[in-house]
């Protein structure tokens, strides 16, 4: 438990209902990787596509949520008083993204 | 179907199978996201580190793959005759990586 | 000029010197390839090494700068009333990090 | 000096006069950012849509060097014998690209 959850800082329902729509599709393109995996034939390339596609859904998800997290919980941090730790938690979801 | 499939270029068996473990783990981790979504509590910065990691997850498969396909496919391209489309590929690949 | 810019959010003195320290030596790094690239016999993967070295240097400067606006203009979004430009702002500058 | 550097492989001709040319420019780009640091009231966000710019130029470079190594280098390791070290140099470069 971070401070910040302890200070009811809850992802948007909205942006929550989305992000499971999208992971589940996400899922759904994993299981798919894992059937071309199946075949014995399978092209180096065609793998790396797929897994390249599933790497940009993901990033997708992680935009909407930072989004929402900037928009609800961050430009407000110095109004509740927890800079140092909202500041620490982007910059360390931020290094080599 | 790609050229470089007909010419009999497929993912080493090792590799593939390696590959399939590390996919299903990934698909576990995803439904881990899942579940975490479920509680209307949830912190966006734990979902966030979460679709992070999966994503490091699955670039360490495209990195076993893709060194696969350079030990492989790539550096024998010249002898196969099909440089150009090995090219365009790869860089099709590493583009916005 | 952005609407930040009139309300006074200016970058901190002392990360404004040590980025002025950092560029510079970017700046003596990029001559260094220069001078690299006069040599008719360069290999490519040492070139490769530099860029990709100088790149690394530059996403330092940013990340300097970045945790700096986070600390003195981002948190504080709310307070001031211009969240969404704040929010618009970073989510362009994360695109594609 | 690497195995490949005796090896005879240079960098080509068009691609490292192309380089040049577009390094003179990131070194004028990087000058130009130093400029905007001079002002007191440098807004960071200005800083870092240049830090980025400039990241996205020299990301270039890599990639037209890159495509060369991979058209004259990569593809004939298998003719020359060096592939090991060829596969090592090119996973050492795309880590964290």
């Amino acid at each position: 438990m971070t401070p910040s959850c302890e200070a009811g800082l809850h992802l948007d329902p909205k942006v929550r209902a989305d992000a499971v729509l999208r992971l589940k599709s996400i899922r759904g393109h994993v299981e798919g990787i894992l059937g071309m995996l199946d075949r014995e034939s399978v092209y180096c390339v065609d793998v790396l596509k797929q897994t390249k596609a599933v790497t940009g859904a993901l990033d997708k998800v992680g935009a909407l949520i930072l989004r929402s997290h900037l928009q609800h919980h961050v430009v407000t941090a110095a109004q509740r008083g927890d800079v140092d730790e909202i500041v620490a938690e982007m910059m360390e979801l931020l290094k080599y993204r």
